[in-house]
């Protein structure tokens, strides 16, 4: 099958810019003396993941238990279940840990740590968890300096049915920085939160193995990253609009688009319609605020090429308005009805999830093969 | 099952809620003497849908191919496929009449009426149209007066292999609307975009078996829909945040919540984690631009009522943030670590979109269905 025939939309996928990817955050990594723990969240799919795990690994990274049993069938067995355990969740991680995962769990809070003790006691097995820190009050975690952290610590090291697996934090403000020396400034604070804890907890003579930091934005400009054993990014095998805007990617490197169809024309208003909406790029908006507002993606030709300033300006559930940046109509002379085009999403962890699979190209018109993708719970 | 005892996120339909809804519209309609056309893009659920076709009914409308064959597969027949048809979508089409469904497509050129009508001519089979009018500026369409409006007609009646099934018109500017007044305003511009093409087709000698107009808005306050053989709605079978916002439903009237669990606090800032990020919510901010900003959606309690002013204020992909709407900390006793709330959407196809069924409760915490519902293309 070749790019150009395929039905609309859908989402395409190009392995070399992938590869290439992937590689670039593994030999940057090595270099910093740090394992890469890719997260499976952005791609969800096995193919993709298996290539970011190729080079030293230290496991994966999971945003749902659906992924962790999903890429564990799939042969994965050390991951992090990286999102805070909700109680009513336990039982499924114990049958996981139960058929042999190596699952870690996070918390930053007693409550949580008490669950799962009282979970992991009934299930007769050892549930390993890491302490969530704030590292910058974006979303989650203990700060590094509230007693709350040993506190946890001792308890998770001490009970019988769980165990102090170490720390995490995710620099998630690194998205809103509004320049490389921000997100340098703001990997350091990343690593010195998870480098002040696991000293706090060690000074005490709790275990801490694993010290764990990590953001696409911060992976690629963190310049030290001693005391810290691993990385965590996901965003980084396919990048995006977003990740161009702050300067972390080339917009040459984004490897993940929507493959439309142009389906009519408002001439006098400059519009062109094509059949990608919200439902195949994702309501993300995430240029918005940055320099270069995207509107929901960059419309590129079937080679990749952006096609002048064109983006999509405006979207429905099944219909995407094409237009000039600025809002002024754009001559779009070869774009026909029936005529094909790339668009480059804002998110990709938010545009690959409208999806259930990816056509994957080698950079040329032919699709080389057809990757699935899960989403759910 | 339970309601308290599912896993979370988890997307929840109260059936009391749809089915009153459902006949509101079809009470409303009957009084106006017009059919109702059911859009079976809100819900992709022929659950769902079987029960907005009881009383009187021309079929549905579909936003997708796969909607068409999901539906047809489940005993549907009569359908309109209400997105301006792309050619590389043809065959599949011309397969899906050639089953034995009554599909139509529609359309606003003549490119697309001349694609059209070579690969139905390939197929040997007649593929029925209806020409897309513009009569807000929302998105597509031909405007009533455009020559092209008759142009298409005569093209579509003409040739061997295609048929002119009628005009379609949709007022997608609805959802921007301040007031009553306005919608019931923009209701008569739809009607008369409507039944002012049919009248110029018609004046021709033309056939225009079909005059169809709607929108979830437009439908309930229109006053007077002569002329008009039929409305299309989807929303309406769930409602949402915008809908209630523009006071087309009243937030009671709601009948779709994700359930989520609490699975943190941030003290300080008097934020609520919950395990519903925009992967369970969508990105829809459709209340943004409304009087009163919804964040990401409306918090309630496991029995659907408000809680205070909590709202969505933050997503990240598996992660909400819950606080007080105007960003003020917002005291919450009860809501313990592995407590349960439901979230109340902001745009109910967005949110659906976001997952593969609905857990169907009868107002009471008894899980008494699970329905499945599709999405792709």
């Amino acid at each position: 099958m070749r790019l150009s025939e395929l039905e609309t939309p859908c989402l395409v996928l190009d392995r070399e810019k992938l590869a290439r990817n992937i590689a670039a955050l593994h030999v940057r990594l090595r270099g910093l003396g740090v394992n890469l723990r890719p997260h499976g969240k952005t791609a969800k799919c096995i193919d993709a993941v298996r290539l970011a795990l190729e080079g030293p690994s230290g496991g994966i990274t999971v945003s749902t238990l659906k992924e962790a049993e999903y890429y564990f069938d799939h042969g994965i067995v050390d991951m992090i279940y990286a999102v805070g355990v909700a109680p009513v969740k336990l039982d499924r991680i114990a049958a996981l840990i139960g058929r042999g995962a190596h699952l870690s769990v996070i918390l930053d809070s007693m409550a949580q740590a008490r669950l799962l003790a009282e979970r992991a006691r009934a299930h007769d097995l050892v549930i390993p968890a890491l302490i969530e820190l704030d590292c910058d009050g974006h979303r989650s975690g203990v700060v590094p300096d509230d007693p709350l952290l040993t506190e946890i610590g001792r308890f998770l090291h001490t009970q019988k049915h769980t165990a102090l697996a170490g720390v995490l934090t995710h620099a998630g403000e690194s998205y809103n920085c509004r320049s490389i020396e921000a997100i340098q400034a703001l990997a350091d604070t990343e690593r010195e939160a998870a480098v002040k804890s696991a000293e706090a907890l060690r000074r005490l003579g709790l275990p801490c193995p694993i010290v764990s930091v990590g953001s696409t934005p911060t992976a690629n400009f963190a310049r030290d990253l001693s005391g810290v054993t691993e990385v965590r990014a996901g965003v980084f095998m396919f990048y995006d609009l977003v990740m161009a805007g702050l300067g972390v990617c080339a917009a040459d490197d984004i490897a993940l688009s929507v493959l439309a169809s142009v389906i009519g024309h408002q001439e006098r208003k400059g519009w062109i319609i094509t059949d990608a909406g919200w439902m195949a790029l994702s309501r993300d908006r995430g240029t918005a605020f940055q320099a270069i507002d995207q509107g929901y993606g960059l419309v590129g030709d079937m080679t990749g090429r952006p096609l002048g300033d064109l983006i999509v300006t405006g979207v429905s559930q099944e219909h995407g308005i094409v237009a000039g940046r600025a809002g002024k109509p754009t001559p779009a002379p070869s774009l026909e009805v029936g005529a094909k085009v790339r668009i480059f999403p804002n998110h990709a962890c938010a545009t690959g999830a409208m999806h259930d699979r990816y056509q994957v190209v080698d950079g040329e018109d032919k699709v080389v093969a057809v990757w699935s993708r899960i989403n759910g719970w």
